[in-house]
């Protein structure tokens, strides 16, 4: 047996990356006359918009996740490859893998942004943030080690460290991750604890604008803060976190600095490019704003590099209006899909339009019957706008086996308040018991005692 | 506020580990006039039985796991701890924790069992056991980063050890395991590869003795092996393994030795008693069996100490036939509940007979519409025989929520012939592309590439 799109003579696509932007495009590709290869260096594409609800208990990942391979079995011209890309030759036309070398006639560069702490990655360990599947149940470990080690935890200064969860960011993740632990808080664990009264716990949403969701329209901010306090977040505007360190978090509010102790910060404040966008730089010349995103042309090309695209994330599109196009899911599905078409095109030398995106509007969750929905032409909040999430959500959720379950659990959830995945894992789940006296939310890597319970 | 079981005075029940047994004791405890403290080193209760399904891709481990607070939240009398017992002393009626003491009246041991690689512990890491929800998502990952693999490897000879699972042990655990991974292989995944044909892949049952399914009547053996061998496992008892190394299971039969390449070998041979054993028998004179279990009386007390009992996998119990009750769920429920009632006949003054296990039947499932059933009177197999099966387990499933969920999950499933959580996650789920040409295992810890795909 020999590598499919090796042995064939028709157009050879490659696409780096299985998110939004790499899978529409590859299944658009389904009938073309070529061969397709999506490069991921997972086996799944993750519905990402859903994340926190693993983060926080609610969703299992496989819930949220499906098989590239399944989803494109299907396609009989498209070949799923679990490998990384290392380097990239746009002369030879080839893209380095890993273990080998691929050869593309059209290269597709899809493989988004990753986390971005502005200079100070040392928070990156106490401060989490949120885009793997990894990142959401080293969440979920340190939500709920929280709730434990404030119930086993005398001193009451320390429990309070232990019950306040600082949320950096006010986009529409840190708004929905805000939410769901005051749900949690204040709700679901109510009475599952004996020594410490879980609706104490502070959980705070620091946003450096002077509004939480700041790309959405003020009136729906103002609506979005209003919802938060009823759940019972401390939402805080114009506060920039200065410092995470020791179990402190140092903010600046009116040039006054104030500290926070806190056990548990989670980081949705800020993203950049994935390394692929500095290759793309480095070997084929393209443009990169502030952070790290490809400059595309009004086809998503890069400048003279007409058979190397970039979609989704990574891409900055400046040409609809005065900003680029934000890094949402509808923007990457999009892209891919007008890519894939190009392609076609070109195929049968026709031309093709430039891209124009059709905004479908803005949606951003907070809690059970409140979330926020911009659709241009009317905005609204309230259960209303709290379904029109959920069925935009399930209605986009890539298999439709997730789509069942996700929604059964769901309707469970919403009847019931109760969060069935609020397990901890990974490090066998352990209390992190002796974590350091002064600080550090080091988390022991293996420390199996001798007694096992 | 203080810790509720130094606080009141009435008779303080402390047990170790939320297993079937401990959990069991626990419930049944409700209306106890006792102060009940359950520890667990995990925040939840793992319905063990189907911990196969997770290795296998078919349900999520929050799917069969439930939160030990969630469930107990209920009993006022009863708090849940997340710790871990280091030591115990009888004298003081006292258990040593990482961080603290408890003191008890009625101590209740029901910390398990774990693998037993019978001297070999070095095959630990080479062939993984299945215990905990970490094991079965280590043991999913490797079954699909296999196929993967194989998908990548062009050296037909390494191909094929890629496409050989090995699952060592023929009884529940291992016929459960072997049977699921020929699903994969020979049905689910079939037209999801281009390089390889997964239903060449091979899947090799090994059992020492001479039938699989030993514990049960000879003739459900007989069927087991029948249904196994249809659904393309190959079966091979009397066969010793001698060695797991460099990529190559060398096992005896009739003296002579064979070698077996495969890169996947599952462990499902052996299990030894938890530590918490060798702590009875050290503090408080228990007598241990061969396999490290603490041997009890006939009211599952140990001899010389009427206020501790032990029950579940970590207890041999020989009074009731030949051999010890076996180590499955319905004895160490049954076990845990007559616990609880005879502290409750004791709180009154009474005393209760000694423990009589009622023997409610043998299950085992192969895969789907196979599995062989013995209620004893009865020995069936077949896809009735399966049902019972599927209800006898969505029965047992703790909470309601999980059981709508599973059920759901099989109902799609076993009408797709799909399994959606085949994804493969930890270490990022990275392929293991540059394990050493000349064999082991090892999958390195962190080798993030320069390129984010």
């Amino acid at each position: 047996m020999v590598d499919v799109t090796e042995k064939q003579s028709s157009h050879r696509v490659v696409i780096i990356g299985g998110g939004f932007g790499g899978l529409y495009a590859a299944k658009a590709l389904k009938r073309a006359a070529a061969d397709v290869t999506l490069i991921d260096k997972r086996n799944f594409h993750l519905f990402q918009p859903l994340l926190y609800q693993v983060a926080t208990g609610t969703l299992s990942p496989a819930d949220i996740s499906s098989p590239l391979r399944a989803i494109l079995s299907g396609n009989k011209n498209t070949q799923v490859l679990m490998d990384e890309v290392v380097d990239l030759d746009p002369e030879q036309q080839k893209v380095i893998l890993k273990g080998k070398e691929l050869s593309y006639d059209t290269l597709i560069v899809a493989t988004g942004v990753s986390h971005h702490y502005f200079g100070n990655d040392q928070w990156k360990t106490t401060a989490p943030g949120l885009k793997t599947v990894e990142d959401a149940l080293e969440m979920r470990r340190r939500i709920f080690m929280a709730f434990e080690a404030a119930e086993k935890e005398p001193d009451p200064e320390k429990r309070r460290a232990w019950l306040t969860f600082v949320v950096v960011g006010g986009g529409p993740t840190g708004v929905e991750l805000a939410g769901a632990i005051a749900e949690l808080a204040f709700n679901t664990l109510k009475s599952d604890f004996r020594n410490i009264d879980t609706t104490e716990a502070q959980v705070l949403l620091l946003e450096g604008l002077d509004r939480v969701l700041p790309p959405y329209d003020p009136s729906l901010s103002a609506k979005a803060e209003v919802a938060l306090t009823r759940l019972g977040v401390t939402v805080e505007t114009k506060v920039l976190v200065t410092n995470i360190q020791d179990n402190v978090v140092t903010v600046k509010r009116n040039g006054q600095e104030e500290y926070i102790p806190s056990r548990t910060v989670l980081w949705a404040a800020g993203v950049k490019a994935s390394a692929m966008g500095q290759v793309l730089a480095d070997r084929a010349g393209a443009t990169l704003d502030r952070a790290g995103r490809v400059m595309v042309e009004p086809d998503l090309s890069i400048a003279g590099h007409s058979n190397i695209f970039v979609i989704g994330d990574l891409a900055n599109f400046p040409h609809q209006g005065e900003r680029p196009l934000p890094g949402v899911a509808p923007v990457a599905m999009q892209e891919g899909e007008y890519v894939a078409d190009l392609i076609k095109q070109r195929l049968q030398g026709n031309t093709v339009a430039p891209f124009v995106y059709r905004d479908i509007g803005s949606l951003a969750v907070i809690g059970q019957n409140e979330a926020v929905v911009d659709l241009g032409f009317v905005k609204f909040d309230g259960p209303l706008a709290w379904f029109v999430w959920i069925f935009a959500h399930i209605y986009y959720l890539i298999e439709f086996d997730n789509k069942l379950i996700v929604l059964l659990q769901w309707g469970w959830n919403y009847f019931t308040r109760n969060r069935g995945a609020r397990i901890i894992t990974g490090d066998e789940g352990r209390m992190p018991i002796d974590v350091d006296k002064n600080g550090g939310f080091a988390i022991p890597v293996d420390r199996r005692s001798p007694v096992e319970v």
